[in-house]
């Protein structure tokens, strides 16, 4: 897809008509009026995506993004980038956190290579890479304008391919070693937020390490204001707000977050429901919906992190997360722990007791 | 066990050593961290309530108390009392919204008649009715300090039953019309909160619903404070605390929250993890660790669900839920949630890879 296409893109509504049958198919269950809360409306917006009252996510996904991120050179994380490379080979061979997590779960991983910094091809892993490693955005443009949009049509094109296979709902992880300080610029780019607000310890930084951190980030910012619209020389038609995220993501993001905004979109041109999974995902389903607005309606939250970017990029998606652990793992940890869940309640809704089977009188709904 | 041996029981302290070991072994793992965020805290305190290193939570269990509540008479609830017989007699055949819910997971469900009113045998169920219904709590104690002390000791017995079968985990859960009711009268008489701040709708009720249940919990508890310590005539000895939570559950309780409250402290006796669901739970797990202290270092909080007075029943128990959902419904549902998730973590805890073996330095620990 070419930038052209990409900034007309017109995303659906998802089914209204189907969310109220979902919610009433909810409401005939013996249990009390809302009473998995967050939970059915989590499902029922599933329905209305889908456009079916029983819409089919026994097939689950995870798309891994990996990437690595030339910010780390400024000092900003506790490891160098060679971790990215060796995390991902142990992705490869299901031994990375998340794949531990899922092993004898029948869930599909796609771990992407779509930036490792390195030429070696790793067993396992999907090889889109798009070049090695960002540029160092305290000092440079991340990437060019095409290979931001190279990297999101690698989103797109996984969950093309999710389709393809019959998946029901997908994942969304990451992994690359500075991603939290390149997700918190753009996320600053995109809101306007101070990045002393907002930045947070990451992997695990010392209170020196954060405060450079910040500082990389605030300097980040302020190159990137010099040349802001550097990329977004179009003459006319896309709004503003879509040429500046687009703009934002290529100077400040990484390759890991353009290809997750990818996925996010991906998921709202295909009807698949993409859960947002920590700092990173958040911040790439924020900028995919200003890019391309109402992929917010195919989205949904799992989990609230310890970053306090993650909880202000989903409230200005009005997303609301029902895991809050303090987490900060990325690879998708917390997005696949929705799923378990999704499939306790989803059992409910396909094949819950109801009140007329009970012999019990339907409960009244009052307001919410 | 008799009140006066309860009324004496000390509980252990988990072994802090093997807390300890095992976030070591959690640093170990190639991730960030504190990744994983309360659920590092979750399998520690697990470890540690075990004695061991490697607890074995393989095999879980949910037990559900299941009472009726004598106030249903004055209005309280959307339903009537017969409506417990008929959700507990689909709880025996694996139909209500729990048995759904778990349905080809190997929990052991134990759903427990500690009162339900009515003279049937329900099939599936486990009879130990201490009796029909407990009073009126508007106008009459709900229970006898006797049957108040065998109600407990129904909790205490099933988890001696499930320590017998080498069950590492239980969750708690309750079903009985009119027990958001009895829940909140007696978090009221335990902590001096005011009705009007802390009741909520339980599982449906309308604003004018909602007004007749706070009055009717006023009136309980203004009956109550008439005769506070009627039951609590032991000379001396105990501490005013403890007679006073348990002359509290006894003259307000449910026979759920009193048999609940022994599943706590049961768990504290055997050294079993014990689950927290929603405000019943909660509310019978701080009327525990008030009579018995010592039992909340063996609670595991689930959820935060839309009762209010749940939060404010795990805040005076320093226990922090991880799911936040706004679930409002029993049976243990919140808290079989959690099953899934913990098998998820636990498997990277005892599976995950070293850094040593991914040839990636440690993670430096600095602060939390």
């Amino acid at each position: 897809m070419k930038r052209e296409e990409l900034l007309e893109l017109d995303i659906d509504k998802p089914d209204g008509g189907v969310y109220a049958s979902s919610k009433a198919v909810f409401d005939s269950i013996a249990k009390p009026v809302d009473g998995f809360g967050e939970f059915e409306d989590m499902i029922c917006r599933i329905a209305a995506i889908s456009g079916d009252i029983r819409p089919d996510i026994s097939k689950k996904a995870l798309v891994i993004m990996i990437a690595d991120n030339g910010v780390v050179a400024e000092g900003v994380s506790q490891t160098d980038s060679s971790v990215t490379a060796a995390v991902a080979s142990l992705m490869g061979k299901g031994m990375s956190t998340v794949g531990v997590m899922t092993s004898g779960l029948d869930y599909r991983i796609m771990a992407v290579d779509v930036g490792i910094d390195s030429d070696e091809r790793i067993p396992g892993i999907i090889d889109r890479k798009v070049r090695r490693g960002t540029g160092n955005i305290a000092v440079e443009n991340a990437m060019s304008p095409e290979e931001c949009i190279t990297a999101i049509n690698v989103g797109i094109d996984m969950v093309r391919d999710c389709m393809d296979k019959g998946i029901g709902i997908i994942a969304t992880g990451e992994m690359g070693i500075g991603n939290t300080t390149t997700a918190t610029a753009l996320l600053c780019a995109l809101t306007g937020m101070d990045p002393k607000d907002v930045t947070g310890k990451g992997a695990g930084l010392s209170d020196e390490g954060l405060k450079i951190k910040t500082d990389v980030i605030i300097k980040s910012l302020n190159r990137y204001k010099a040349d802001e619209y550097c990329f977004c020389d179009l003459p006319t038609g896309p709004s503003e707000q879509k040429l500046h995220a687009l703009s934002s993501l290529a100077s400040l993001g990484g390759l890991d977050i353009a290809a997750l905004a990818g996925v996010f979109i991906g998921g709202a041109m295909f009807h698949i429901p993409v859960v947002i999974d920590g700092l990173i995902s958040a911040v790439a389903a924020l900028t995919a919906e200003l890019i391309v607005p109402g992929c917010r309606d195919y989205m949904t939250a799992s989990h609230k992190g310890r970053e306090r970017g993650e909880s202000e990029a989903l409230a200005r998606l009005g997303l609301r997360p029902v895991i809050d652990a303090g987490m900060a793992l990325g690879e998708g940890t917390g997005a696949v722990m929705l799923y378990p869940v999704i499939d306790m309640v989803m059992s409910v809704y396909n094949s819950g007791t109801r009140f007329e089977n009970a012999q019990i009188s339907q409960y009244e709904r009052f307001e919410k």
